[in-house]
C-alpha cells in the first residue's frame, strides 16, 4: 500500500489493518505529500524499496491518495517485473475525477511535468467519496477546476449545471454527482482513445499552459489552479 | 545515440557521422560497457542526460550496441514522453539473435536481473552481420548459446544442422545464416505471444537457472555462459 504522510494519518491503520484481516500480507510505503515527491529520484527510491519486501510478479500495488501518490505508485507497478498488479483508491476530489482515471502514469523530470511515465491500466479503481468529508478544503475547488474541463469539453448541459449550482460545493451528494459524471465522461471518452492522442485529446485543455505555469511555480500553484488558469 | 565505450570506438564516428550527413541533427551517449552499467541509477542519469540535450515528443532514440546498451535505451524511450521512437542497431551475436527481437526493455535491481522493465516495440531493429568481424572472440560462443536454445525449442532439423556444423565459427555466411535463422524462429513464437507468457515461455529455458547464476557471479560469467549452464 502507497500512501502519503497525510492520508496515511487519517486513513492508513484502517485500511492496512482491513487487508489484513481479509488475510493479506501487506506492507505500507509512505511517501512525502504532494508533488515535489514525484520526482525520478523517488521512483528510485521507492523501486528499490519494494522490492526489498521480496515481492513477486502476483504482487499488487495499491495507490492511496491523491494523484502524485496514483502516478507514481502507477508507474512503479507499471515497470516492476515488467508489470504487476495496480489498483488505484483515490482521495482527493482531483485524483477521484481525473488522476486515478487514467492509463497516464508518470513522474516530473528536473526539465518538466510528467516527463518520464508509461501507458499502464490498473486493474481496479475504487472511488469512495466519503473519503473527501476529510479533504482539505482549497483541495476542492482544485478538483472542480478538472471538473469544469470535462464539462467544457464534452457536455454542455452539465456544464450548465454546474454554473447554476448554489449550493455547498461540500455537500456529498453535490460531490458524488460530479464525481460519477466526471467518471463516466472520461472513461466515454477513453474507451475510444485510450492514450489520448485523437478525442481525448479534449482532456489536455488547459493543460498545455497550466503544465509549464505549475512547473514554473514549483509546485506552489496546485495541479487544478493551474489547469484553471491554463483554461 | 546509444552506445558503448567499445562499439563507439570502432562504429561511433561513422555512425554519427552517416546520420548528420543525412540531415539529422544527433546526439551521442556513451555508456560503459557490459551487464554492470545496466542499472536503474543509471538508467535515472541517462534519462536526466537526454532530457537535457531539449528533445522531444518525435525524438528518436538508437541503440548502437550489444545486449545492455539495447535494453537501457529500449526502457529509456519506453519511458520518456511516455514513449518515444525506438531504433535497435545490434552489434554483438547474442542481441542480434535475441536481446534486440524483443518488445522487452529493462535493467537490473539490486536484488536480481531484469527486475524493472517495460514492454516495448522498437520500430525497427536494423541487423548488420558485417559488424560481427570485430567481435571479441569470446562473445561468438555466447550468442550460440541463444541459439542453441531456440534450436532445442523450436527447430530438430535446426539442431541437427548446428551438432554437424564443423566449420568455423567466425564464418561470415555461418554468422548469417544463424542470425537470419534464429530471428525468423524468434518472430514466429513472439507473434502470437508478445509478452512471452504463453508458447514463447520456451524462450526462457536455460534462463530460469541462468539469471540467479549470472547475477550471483556479479555478472563475471556472460548472459551466453549463464544460459548454457542453465541448459
Amino acid at each position: 500500500v502507497f500512501t502519503d504522510t497525510r492520508v496515511d494519518g487519517l486513513y492508513g491503520n484502517d485500511f492496512v489493518e482491513g487487508l489484513e484481516k481479509q488475510g493479506h500480507r501487506v506492507h505500507r510505503i509512505v511517501m512525502s505529500e504532494g508533488e515535489e515527491s514525484k520526482t525520478l529520484a523517488n521512483y528510485t527510491r521507492l523501486v528499490e524499496e519494494v522490492l526489498a519486501f521480496g515481492i513477486d510478479e502476483r504482487s499488487i500495488l495499491i495507490s492511496l491518495g491523491g494523484g502524485a501518490v496514483c502516478n507514481v505508485c502507477g508507474l512503479i507497478a507499471s515497470t516492476l517485473y515488467r508489470g504487476i498488479g495496480l489498483i488505484h483508491v483515490p482521495t482527493t476530489l482531483m485524483a477521484q475525477c481525473d488522476a486515478a482515471i487514467s492509463h497516464k502514469q508518470g513522474v516530473n523530470g528536473a526539465r518538466g511535468k510528467n516527463m518520464v511515465g508509461t501507458y499502464y491500466s490498473p486493474s481496479a479503481i475504487c472511488v469512495d467519496v466519503e473519503v473527501l468529508s476529510t479533504l482539505e478544503s482549497r483541495l476542492i475547488p482544485d478538483g472542480l477546476a478538472e471538473v469544469i474541463k470535462h464539462a467544457l469539453g464534452q457536455d454542455s448541459a452539465y456544464l450548465d449545471y454546474l454554473l447554476r449550482y448554489d449550493g455547498d460545493i461540500r455537500d456529498p451528494d453535490f460531490l458524488e454527482a460530479v464525481v460519477r459524471k466526471n467518471i463516466e465522461l472520461k472513461c466515454k471518452l477513453m474507451a475510444g482513445d485510450p492514450h489520448e492522442h485523437r478525442e481525448a485529446m479534449v482532456l489536455q485543455y488547459g493543460h498545455t499552459i497550466g503544465h509549464p505555469i505549475e512547473y514554473l511555480s514549483q509546485y506552489s500553484m496546485s495541479h487544478g489552479q493551474a489547469v484553471a488558469v491554463g483554461m
